[in-house]
């Protein structure tokens, strides 16, 4: 299923006859072929010619194509270039650094740098603990890959993934004010990625690490856990996790349900489904089972890893075994975070009356909304295109944010329960619906809330360097 | 010696008792006291009271201390509180990471991060030169520092240098137009250095290492430049170098001299010195003579380490011997790069006719320029207190724009030279003089001629992977 979408917007110039019904002309020619007319702007009139920049949507590279073959064969239209508009705005990079005061001066320049700077210097070689009030260390987070779990993209190296990471960046500032910069290691082992990480910790308040695959990215989280008195978070682990949670709470409200009385069955038991686990054990939940490609994951299992042993331990108390389909019949959630076709609907159609269903792999859910719609209460998934969107920008922001208002040693279990409770209770009883468990992802008011609450509760856990505002 | 400057200055917000003559007493008190008032705000009126911020200069934090102890004596004055302005400039850092594009909208959203951007990193992943084209290293440049050797400051550690790291930054972008990130790394080892700016180098169009102290900086830059695929340049060394070739070429306009034909005494042969030495080479020099506190280096010498071996080789082609002060008798030029009182005013007397003498030391230069006036033709100081400043931030943003321009795989010699070259020429030779060597710090103008030159010469030594602009 294909879907018009900006991604593939492109602004067509186009000299146009200036005669009556030319542009009329244009516009069917393109709503014919499919495409979505957005922006129409008048560049300049030449001699019985318009100028026009003309954007469009369209659903995909081949779609896009063909309506410009449609466009360029109506007469009396002259296209003169196509702008792809998603790769025009990434041109030269999505973010820059910038001055926080002007320089303009000698004066200017004698604070800023040199002499004066070497006042501050000194100040913190005394004072370390300066370096959180005269620095940039108090607002900045480094945003870390390898890319090797780019997206759906997988292991597309760091320079593919710098796109995504300045994305990143910009949603960090955006929603959270945080002053993220990029770093896309040229590394892919385990030491080295901790001992760059470790290297560059110094003038950084927080980690963010990213699109690093499991299971290195375990050990790498662990390890520069102990080692560094900062924040260490591993977003596509912790930040899903966090929404998951916030979207799962609000949907057994729509149902009427507690965590302590239902059966989760979460397929996929990667970097996100781990981290997912830990959370909903440590929300209440306490019937969690949890299957990869071989079916229910169970303590009586042969040849685990020591990792999913561990998962064993601690999930499937009734040792139930046999594949997704089997282990759903009767369950209250599902939740998916591996692909397409993980379960079939027939299952979700065996779930218990009120049956919650995150079906999160991107592009392609596990199971089609659509599919399911008549058996599912509530159907969340990761895509904009479909209610209840479970995205990660609901929560690094705010996280982010309060942990570096209070200058936080570490990102503790009870802040992230804190973020979920922060994101679910933006929506009121009075809101709250099948189709409406989770905030938009653009809402701006979600992040200042969830770094409240990740604020107050960094100080509870005994992590925060300042007290959190009241 | 002490002068008034802006990095002590302060702001004092007084109530002034609003009676006739009261600020003209307290205007007094600050003159009396030696400090230079600055700006004057009128904050608000009050019953019989006028609030004021008063901005001035002292000379030192005792002086400042002094003028405050005499305004907090005055009948009718009472001071609220005092801003330290270096300090208030500090507070939350300098610099910030800022989205270029908005992020409003979905279709925002959808264009800059998923999942638009993945069509970006796909493309990537299949042509790895489209990271120059569609991502932020295009313009960035990683202002790399182990805390070393820092200002005058020396050995303080990562976080006391990231201030001024990040007052690099600034000028990175206020003078060339690059977006600088700061990279305090906490590990002095060479191997650890290396491997962390090698794991980080994807996402930089440059590495600027600054502040590492020698001989381990030697080491570290040829070592990266090795491996690396992007310009390593530590700024230390080779921006001092460009810089004082550049003052020194036009000095020697000045007293109608050729870089053939002059003898000069080089005293402090570490970081810079040692940069300083190969640039005068390549532009010409031949009779050179380095100093370190042994005296003369020449290659007779017993004890030398492999690094100064290789220097004796090079330099001193007479094998002279003896202090500095022996060594610049008769000579042309002195170059000081160490520290106050490395040469006497007496052996400054001894040298040629015209002399030339760049007495850099920070804060503090190896001779008083007071104490030389009548002898020395030409001098030149670190300081922005005499004329002809020797000051770095002539030539790094204008060179790593200029790299940057060309996607400069290195910073070849030719290219140091085109930029020395640049920077001499911009002062015509009606503007020429003893006190006008070099140009002003905050004039703009120099980066982009200094990036012309250095994008052309890099095009010239084949490490350009774009052609320069004609």
């Amino acid at each position: 299923m294909s879907h018009l979408s900006a991604q593939y917007s492109s602004t067509l110039r186009v000299h146009l006859d200036d005669r009556p019904g030319s542009f009329a002309r244009l516009a069917q020619a393109i709503g014919d072929a499919g495409g979505l007319l957005d922006a129409i702007d008048l560049v300049r009139v030449e001699r019985g010619t318009k100028v026009r920049d003309v954007t469009l949507l369209a659903s995909d590279p081949a779609h896009l194509e063909s309506i410009l073959a449609a466009v360029g064969a109506l007469p009396g239209v002259e296209v003169e270039h196509v702008a792809d508009r998603t790769f025009h705005l990434h041109e030269g990079g999505k973010i820059e650094v910038t001055p926080k005061t002007p320089l303009k001066t000698r004066d200017d320049l004698s604070m800023a740098y040199t002499p004066g700077v070497a006042r501050i210097s000194s100040a913190i070689a005394e004072r370390p603990e300066l370096v959180w009030d005269l620095t940039a260390k108090r607002n900045a987070v480094a945003v870390v890959t390898d890319g090797t779990a780019v997206l759906g993209l997988g292991d597309i190296g760091p320079e593919a993934a710098l796109p995504v990471m300045e994305g990143k960046a910009m949603l960090f500032k955006e929603f959270g004010g945080v002053d993220a910069w990029p770093l896309c290691l040229a590394t892919k082992d385990v030491d080295e990625i901790v001992a760059a990480v470790a290297a560059i910790a110094p003038g950084f308040g927080g980690i963010n690490l990213e699109d690093i695959s499991a299971p290195r990215c375990f050990e790498i989280e662990e390890r520069l856990r102990g080692q560094l008195d900062i924040p260490v978070f591993h977003d596509d682990q912790h930040g899903t996790a966090v929404v998951v949670l916030a979207a799962l709470l609000n949907a057994l409200r729509v149902v009427g349900k507690r965590p302590e009385d239902i059966k989760v069955v979460l397929v996929g038991v990667g970097a996100a489904g781990t981290a997912i686990s830990k959370i909903l054990l440590a929300a209440g939940v306490s019937r969690l089972v949890g299957c990869d490609r071989m079916g229910a994951i169970h303590s009586g299992q042969a040849g685990l890893d020591a990792r999913l042993a561990e998962y064993a331990k601690l999930t499937n108390p009734d040792g139930e075994r046999g594949s997704a389909d089997d282990v759903l019949a009767g369950a209250d959630v599902f939740v998916g975070v591996s692909g397409p076709g993980a379960v079939s609907a027939d299952a979700i159609g065996r779930m218990a009356e009120g049956s919650i269903v995150f079906a999160m792999a991107n592009p392609t859910p596990e199971v089609h909304p659509e599919d399911i719609h008549d058996v599912a209460a509530v159907i969340a998934t990761g895509r904009s295109d479909y209610p209840n969107q479970i995205n990660n920008v609901l929560a690094f922001p705010g996280i982010f944010r309060g942990a570096l208002d209070v200058r936080a040693a570490a990102i503790t279990e009870e802040m992230k329960l804190a973020a979920a409770h922060a994101i679910a209770g933006m929506i009121s009883a009075d809101e709250l619906g099948p189709e409406y468990v989770i905030p938009a992802v653009l809402n701006r008011d979600v992040a200042p809330l969830v770094a409240a609450a990740v604020a107050s509760a960094a100080e509870r856990s005994g992590v925060a360097r300042l007290p959190a505002a009241p």
